[in-house]
């Protein structure tokens, strides 16, 4: 795995002016070590890094396979006679550990009480923001990911047919992807006419009849990274309820890529120049963009045409999580930089008749907005 | 969703001297609404109960689904204008709430240090313990999903031919369940050859020879409830040392069997009788079996072979997740107790060569152990 990840984090521990850090989330210990085999569900390993040394604990289920695959990081093994607490002590005695990091939004109640046995002062450690910003190569495997979702798109618009039910169409969306050398970043979300107004729907054995709308957000994870798209598509003809609707969404979406891309390019937006006239033109300048502003661009929007406020944030970074930093919502204080991966879904959701949602990924860079979905997302009726 | 579950929650509250709890784990958040679709990899709900009232916290993306399919929770939204904090420390004040439980086994810090701030006292609070025992109807659904899982290893064994990959088995076992209404209780291992020497193997690219040995790890989930198997089969001939390791595992989980049959029914065994000789034989008796003791059982026969230790616990509770209460290891101190269900899945683990292991899921009911998976496991050469 590569070490300057390793080494970015021990920049941060400096800044921090922490001894070392704790890292247990699975998605950043397999950033670090590149092991992706560990349980989302069950705490089974533990990163410690300290100023010099690095090490993995974990237990016999994993030794052998992390011997093998993981050389950046010493072993230590943790059972029953020589448990997570005396290993974790005696490293931190050994490493002198005064103050150390942990990801608070990721290590549990009980984990914070047993450290605190040993360390006094804990701090905050946001492993997770040095994921922010993508290397070209995890940019390469989530255009991949993209890649692989806009096949399965395809493959899926043949198989909408009157009489399939929600969870058919899922099946064999997830399907498509395990064939294809992927599986789904999360469990796929397929939605038919009203369900489509509950913007997280759990799939169902709803029947599609002669018309209907379906609503289809899944992603695939190809070598770890995500994708993440959302279609909304008709079989038979929309009502002109539903198509005000859509193009509402559509024109969303967007407002939001038209004032990404002239906070982007200052020189070709009038409105921005005017602030910018005198500052250098150079990267520094995607450090500009808010995402509260993108998000409110889109919603906004669709709070003028008269629909309700969109439920949800506008869009979320993605990676080796589907959410992750930066978050696009009212509230956040995020900004967008180059190398920046992440989601742009307005959508409209009309309790008991229905719900649109269009949903990209984009990522910037060199000061550029580039998409890496690339399904229609036009109005389809099938 | 039965009340009675909620009314024990409350039980214990009392017993804690608790004013409310606020349960945050998935799985408990399933048990006491029935509602399934919340995301493991993220908060995404929150229940607070208190001595009289009962909550859900949770997203715009969710509350339509809410409304319509939990009916003993009052939905309380969360939003970025009505963030968590506030809404929680409203009830908070109105219920008056000065101590509360919390599960500490999966609750993050940042969630504990926001709570801290109108709470002043927290006690770990042990929601998971009212899983342990299952209702009737539950054990029902983990016999159906085992039942699904022989079907499975049925189905897979006839796939099991030279040139296959691990990936590939692992899909068509997966695919099946799929198929069958059902789907995987967690990421299938299928581990040839050495690779089984790795307990949790990450299912790969390695390629079936003409011979070789093939450990299979799985589990269906079958409304909500998971199963859990492990069989280790040869295609061609198995060597003499792995046919003397297998029936050593085999061996191992039987006396692990006879060791439980034995303290379930004292009479028939003569070494107990002595110790029970003059107190009541009623059901309390299974209160007596310390899991520690079955584990013992099978890993002195495994060690007293000339073998390693077993390099993990020797079983597990299950039931909504996979790994629940209680733990069958060296270092539990729990007790085994009439509608317990649990694996018992001893391994031999030889590096570099090869891996066996055996699993089969049991109940315990009426002081009678009851197994519930039925696939073959004496030693199979296809």
């Amino acid at each position: 795995m590569d070490t300057n990840r390793v080494l970015n984090v021990r920049r941060l521990l400096n800044k921090s002016s922490l001894d070392a850090c704790l890292i247990t989330s699975v998605p950043m210990i397999t950033y670090l070590t590149g092991f992706s085999n560990f349980s989302i569900e069950e705490r089974e390993a533990f990163l410690l890094i300290t100023k010099k040394n690095q090490y993995i604990l974990t237990d016999g289920r994993y030794t052998t396979a992390v011997k093998n695959e993981v050389a950046n990081f010493s072993l230590q093994e943790i059972s029953s006679s020589n448990p997570l607490k005396v290993v974790l002590e005696k490293l931190i005695e050994k490493h002198k550990v005064k103050i150390i990091g942990i990801e608070e939004h990721n290590m549990h109640v009980n984990e914070f009480k047993m450290l605190k046995q040993f360390v006094k002062t804990t701090k905050d450690f946001p492993a997770v923001s040095l994921r922010t910003k993508k290397e070209t190569t995890e940019i390469r495997l989530i255009e991949q990911a993209c890649r692989l979702g806009d096949e399965t798109f395809a493959f899926i618009i043949k198989n909408i047919k009157p009489g399939v039910t929600e969870k058919e169409i899922a099946y064999l969306l997830e399907n498509f992807m395990r064939q294809n050398g992927s599986e789904p970043s999360f469990s796929s979300i397929v939605a038919f006419g009203e369900n489509a107004a509950v913007p997280h729907h759990q799939t169902g054995s709803t029947k599609l009849g002669k018309n209907g709308l379906v609503l289809l957000d899944f992603g695939v994870k190809y070598h770890n990274y995500c994708s993440d798209m959302t279609r909304t598509i008709f079989l038979g003809k929309a009502t002109a309820e539903q198509k005000k609707a859509y193009q509402t969404v559509y024109a969303a979406q967007q407002k939001s890529i038209e004032f990404l891309n002239s906070q982007l390019s200052p020189i070709k937006s009038g409105s921005r120049m005017a602030t910018t006239i005198g500052t250098t033109l150079n990267s520094s300048q995607s450090k500009l963009i808010q995402t509260s502003d993108v998000d409110k661009a889109a919603r906004d929007y669709i709070i003028s045409q008269g629909y309700p406020s969109i439920p949800h944030s506008l869009g979320h970074g993605i990676g080796l999580e589907v959410h992750e930093l930066p978050t696009l919502s009212p509230v956040s204080k995020q900004r967008l930089e180059n190398d920046m991966v992440f989601s742009i879904e307005p959508g409209i959701y009309i309790p008991g008749k229905f719900g649109i949602r269009i949903e990209d990924l984009f990522v910037i860079e060199n000061d550029k907005l580039r998409q890496l979905t690339h399904s229609p997302s036009h109005l389809i009726e099938l």
